[in-house]
């Protein structure tokens, strides 16, 4: 029997996690789970899986959950404490599936606790990744990711040694905009951003996706997820999202994992790990897909994608500069009135500024980390606005 | 260090096998070498590698060689007590690199005497599966495989359970008749057949990719190499022959291996098992190949895939009376005067004629083997001669 917390747990991995677990029961009980202000979903949640401990955004929603959930109430908590409560509950495995930079601190105290952790929040990775490694290495944890292509990648290294490893090789859907010309890239939409060909996700990344910045982003995880060099990761576009990523070994061989576009196969790779779940979900036909087609992404018409690369090749706070100077530009491209070659442009026009400031030092330590943050949104926002500089 | 008998060191496998070893003298060294009549070939490997035993066809043989290598010989042996003594020599792994029903007694005491085996010969397999199987299983000794797609899913099932695999992958690259209709393939010309899109091979095997024959052969070998049942070894014609082969997993996630066509890479991953070989040999290029299409297999113009499942669904001899006919149509084919389809049409009489016998106990020894093996090849010359029955 497995316990997990669950660190989100009315969002969307956070569910089908809980979905999982359901259909498993004789496998896995809920010890913890943390949410936001979704309290009728979680009094749910409370009721179907019994945790010990509950968490949820602040003081006002613990009282609406207590009233809802009557005498029949596990322990519940809120806000920095709530989470950090949650992530250290009595469990096998923390679920760490909370979006954005509140994932962070919870997140290292999982791993500081000991517990090994089930990443679907990747912004732990891509603000934090030096220092996550660095705690996962010294407290011997297991970082298990949720994310497709990390999940295909940590599936293609099992039972491998870190040094056959030749490449991972993630591969890229190449968004709404795979085939179209710079100049009309320029002036794309707010709804041609949003017209993503295989994923159905939330606004911020499918517009990351038509950027490739996430891709990026996902360069930036999965070089401090398995800790390889970032010259040694790799993107290929792919437009069918069938082969989820890929690792090539040094004796040439390549190993993939492929499937249909469906998060409960990652959710339950990690829950599962190092077994596997007899899943009811739809199996891929690799007859009836017919074709899978492959591209080397071009940087030109997509710059967010090597803008990954220089942030991985400058200080180790320099993906976090480049992590909140894109959530500025994409929500301010969200909000119209920009056109969407800015984003890459101020993006870019942030992170020089940040590694022409010179430090070279080590992430020490969540401090670092959101000082960094909090410099790029700032620079990022003067940018947008005023079209000046930054400090 | 690695110490290696090699059985069949001057076929094209052996010779490859060599040469990876040569690669990396820190890892490997030769311990026994047996060959056919290629005798001079055998000689420079003997300089070379300097094993304790060598044996070779016939005493004819072992005297030009004990003459070509001087008074620097090793012990040089001939025949079947040859073949064993390189079978069972003071080895840790034995490379079954012969081609056909020979490789089936040295392989056996290979597994008798306890040694790992690396199996080329994939006649071992589709002639003796189920006898092979069982005595890996008392021995524990392991079997790796050499075959592209049976390596394939070998590095697939890396680190996983017996139980969490839904079915086995095998992709076929089509032959030369896949896009030809069936009146066409009926009247194919030898050269016609001969012309592999993929793979430089032999004719025999060649023909048989032609005919699908030789991917029924690999259901065959992979069911018992493996130990998954028929109905859960599937076929996929893949033109570009990239994914060499894949595993379905019961949480539907799919784990492919892909690579440019060399037989380096498997004998290079047999080889090294659980530890990767650098190799210096081509890399795979997904965005400069571009595109991987993939159809389902047509048993209607291929009868030979179908007939293999057949084989599997009958006495555990079947397989061996498929392949012992399949030699001799395609003999017979290569020879010219026979029609293509003939092939199919004899392989499945031959078949047919065997399960009317209706036996049904289990392959006991090598001897049950061969009766079954002699039996098909005098029912299908028979068959091809005079168009009569067969006792």
């Amino acid at each position: 029997m497995k316990r997990l917390s669950v660190l989100g747990s009315t969002g969307s991995v956070g569910e089908q996690t809980l979905a999982v677990a359901a259909a498993h029961p004789d496998r896995y009980a809920v010890a913890a789970l943390a949410a936001g202000r979704r309290i009728a979903k979680l009094a749910e949640q409370v009721r179907a899986f019994r945790p010990a401990v509950v968490s949820v955004a602040d003081g006002l929603g613990a009282d609406e959950l207590r009233e809802r959930l009557g005498g029949d109430a596990p322990e519940i908590l809120h806000g920095d404490a709530g989470l950090e409560a949650v992530a250290t509950a009595d469990a096998d495995l923390v679920v760490a599936a909370l979006v954005g930079a509140i994932g962070l601190a919870p997140t290292l105290a999982a791993i500081r606790a000991g517990r090994d952790v089930a990443l679907a929040n990747k912004e732990v990775m891509v603000m934090a990744g030096a220092l996550v490694r660095r705690e996962v290495a010294a407290r011997g944890t297991t970082l298990l990711p949720v994310d497709s292509e990390h999940s295909a990648i940590f599936q293609a290294l099992a039972g491998e040694s870190q040094g056959a490893v030749a490449k991972l090789i993630l591969t890229a859907s190449g968004g709404p905009f795979r085939t179209w010309s710079a100049e009309r890239i320029a002036k794309a939409t707010v709804e041609e951003a949003l017209n993503h060909p295989n994923w159905d996700m939330g606004p911020k990344i499918t517009i990351d996706s038509a950027s490739l910045m996430n891709k990026g982003l996902e360069v930036i995880e999965a070089r401090w997820l398995f800790d390889v060099p970032p010259e040694r990761v790799e993107v290929v576009v792919h437009p069918q999202s069938i082969i989820h990523s890929l690792v090539e070994f040094r004796d040439t061989s390549v190993m993939a994992q492929l499937g249909l576009p469906d998060m409960r196969v990652p959710i339950a790779v990690a829950l599962a790990h190092p077994e596997r779940l007899p899943l009811d979900v739809p199996r891929l036909d690799l007859a009836a897909i017919g074709r899978l087609d492959f591209e080397t992404p071009d940087t030109k018409r997509f710059p967010c994608l090597q803008l990954a690369y220089d942030a991985l090749g400058a200080h180790e706070a320099a993906p976090a500069v480049l992590n909140a100077a894109n959530e500025v530009t994409v929500a301010a491209f969200l909000d119209g009135g920009m056109s969407f070659d800015r984003i890459a442009g101020v993006n870019a026009d942030v992170l020089d500024r940040f590694t022409a400031r010179g430090t070279d030092a080590a992430l020490r330590d969540l401090d670092d980390v959101m000082e960094a943050d909090a410099w790029a949104r700032a620079c990022a926002r003067e940018r947008l606005s005023a079209e000046r500089g930054c400090a």
